[in-house]
């Protein structure tokens, strides 16, 4: 009854549809992403689901069960500019195939009842606020700090929400939504990677790492460069510079991730030592206390620097901060089951980038997601790709997922 | 006969004639320096000398002498915006003090002939070509190349320079001024703090450092600062950042000095991996095998740290060379008497930045410097300054290191 290639032949219509030889084009808020929500809609028919939109613009499509629990499914058709085609979409599409498999095989009344979620706007690559539905919905989101943002050619967020019947000041009531909520599953492409290096086709998602964003700034002294001997010199960009193979030995140490995004010098003129050197630092781990310790040694090793060049304690300014999401450890188990019986082999990975789960497990909902290998370890690219094979694979393993979470629901 | 106290009172004078609260604003071609010019035409008065422009816009005071072979003594009355009082005019002040003396001294016609000169835009501050007038005594000026240079307004250079009387198609024509000239000398304020470190009035300038000038591209790639693994990246600016320490590290084996004045990373996100890190590096020194060194041994680091991270060879892109400018033995050595004479204790060394000096030395004209200490170690900024017991001392030392000179030409 589950068929993987219609949602194989589906990806590629849809990619046929919104994509164009840069690569898909389904942004949030644009006419490309209501063409491809209509799309989307039109392939429910023949399904006895109710479907609406949500306050936040969230897509809702329920199967009532015989209980009112739900198990939601979810996904985010919209995209970067020049995306992949798999990106979001491929978690709605696999959802809607493993929505179709619970009604026939129920004959139209599953146990429980089933619910299939398109996230608005996970990306956030117009205006910048990702995962912006899904914040609504788990009542993170704070609309009115928001709504004055604008996309680069000054159009509001408030105003881009409101052409598509979405009012921001009302957003808040999509967390309406979560009432009977039991289990929330996602399927992604990884967006790193680690199962291509490991051969895998799938993998569990342990959760999501906390973040910790900051810029940090060496401020040392302009010196002409030919008449300045290198002792006397307070080199900010020296200092900066120790940062980068540092942070590579701290998280050698700790684990989780950290790099060091951009650099900016002044006055930055070729005659003259860096008097102003401005680095961001971006750190990542599942586990809050390594994430602190990743800051912790990250802040002793600058003012180090600093202090060896002559330099004054470096200014840390902090630029994002979010906390490790752990997703629930039955629904790991059961992913974990579900590609051992379908692939072989599973391996379980902290995701690195958020997701609409991460939203959904802040809201209380036990929450977990299954990885597909990504062809070249790459994504918010036009050349993100996953083998058929794999997808095949996905389809199977997270359908399996599905059927054993609504029987863990039943069980409650 | 000397009056060490009337230059300081001249350099008083200058300044509050030229410079606001921000400092000196003596910009070449513009009012303000003609200004200073006009002014310092007027301290000339009295004396027997032949006064002209040449075709560069230096401007020449001659005091003949018995025997056409001349000494040249020589500054720059013009500039950078915000500049101190002593950079430049203190160099013309001086020399006006000598030829003063040798007036005196010798009745009015000395033994040889006596030239000061005001060379025309050494700073190069309006229109970003330093040694402007004395490249054109040496010739090694194009003004084809340089006359569509244009200012912050978009005047070109050529017309700015026809506002004040020269033709950028003759400038040339300025290298008839060589003619009989036997030796040059220039006193100048150290724009560094050598002297300053070492409590040292005065010191004798070996030369000008020879400058290798690059631009190094690194290229990584692109990726996801949350999901892509350590061990996965090819970060540009780790490869770039590791430059900085070992650029000390050359240079502690070379001599010499090296700079990395910017770095600019691409995409230059928070969230993505350095794809693409351009640094410049400035390289001076007085050798020119030692430069050649200092150049090699940072070609074979940039290299190694780019294996080191999986990276392509990086990209060197010359912006600038010169070649080193040493100034004359017997003249080192009558500098470095004439302040022994009078500070008791002297100093060599090599000047980082360009000179009018250097053009005159290119031309083949034997030739050496003098520097006073630099009270912060700074200049081509308003706080630049030096004690006025050294003021005096340096007008003193020069006078001495003329006087030597000519003896020396004499002999010849």
């Amino acid at each position: 009854m589950l068929n993987p290639q219609r949602t194989i032949a589906e990806l590629k219509e849809l990619r046929a549809l919104t994509a164009d030889e840069h690569g898909a084009q389904r942004v949030a808020w644009t006419d490309t992403w209501l063409k491809a929500r209509e799309w989307f809609k039109g392939k429910l028919e023949g399904l006895p689901v109710e479907q609406h939109y949500d306050a936040a613009g969230n897509f809702w499509v329920t199967l009532k069960g015989q209980s009112e629990k739900a198990l939601l499914l979810g996904g985010h058709l919209d995209s970067v500019p020049n995306g992949g085609w798999l990106d979001g979409c491929m978690n709605v599409l696999v959802g809607l195939e493993v929505l179709r498999r619970i009604h026939e095989e129920y004959g139209g009344t599953p146990p429980i009842t089933v619910r299939l979620v398109d996230w608005a706007d996970e990306e956030g690559a117009r205006f910048g606020r990702s995962l912006l539905g899904s914040s609504a919905f788990s009542g993170t989101l704070d609309p009115e700090a928001e709504k004055d943002r604008t996309d680069k050619d000054g159009i509001r967020l408030e105003e881009a929400l409101r052409r598509c019947g979405v009012e921001m000041s009302r957003m808040l009531e999509a967390s309406s939504e979560q009432k009977n909520a039991a289990a929330y599953l996602e399927i992604h492409i990884e967006q790193g990677p680690v199962l291509l290096d490991m051969d895998l086709p799938l993998g569990v998602v342990l959760g999501t790492f906390g973040v910790e964003r900051h810029a940090i700034r060496f401020l040392g002294q302009a010196a002409h460069s030919g008449s300045t001997p290198m002792h006397r010199r307070k080199d900010a960009f020296l200092a900066a510079a120790k940062m980068a193979e540092e942070i590579y030995r701290i998280t050698d140490r700790n684990g989780g991730v950290s790099t060091i995004g951009s650099c900016v010098t002044k006055p930055g003129i070729v005659t003259s030592v860096v008097a102003d050197c401005t680095i961001t630092l971006d750190q990542r781990h599942l586990d809050a206390q390594a994430l602190a310790r990743l800051k912790a040694e990250a802040v002793e090793a600058s003012q180090r620097f600093a202090r060896e060049g002559g330099l004054s304690d470096p200014e840390w300014s902090r630029i994002w901060h979010i906390h490790p999401i752990l997703f629930h450890p039955n629904l790991i188990e059961f992913c974990d089951e579900a590609i051992r019986e379908v692939a072989g082999t599973s391996h379980r990975l902290p995701s690195g980038p958020l997701h609409d789960a991460a939203e959904v497990a802040r809201a209380g909902i036990p929450t977990v997601m299954m990885f597909t290998q990504s062809l070249y370890g790459i994504s918010h690219n036009k050349i993100e790709d996953t083998k058929e094979e794999h997808l095949e694979l996905a389809v199977r393993a997270f359908d399996r997922l599905a059927d054993k979470t609504m029987r863990w629901i039943l069980q409650q």
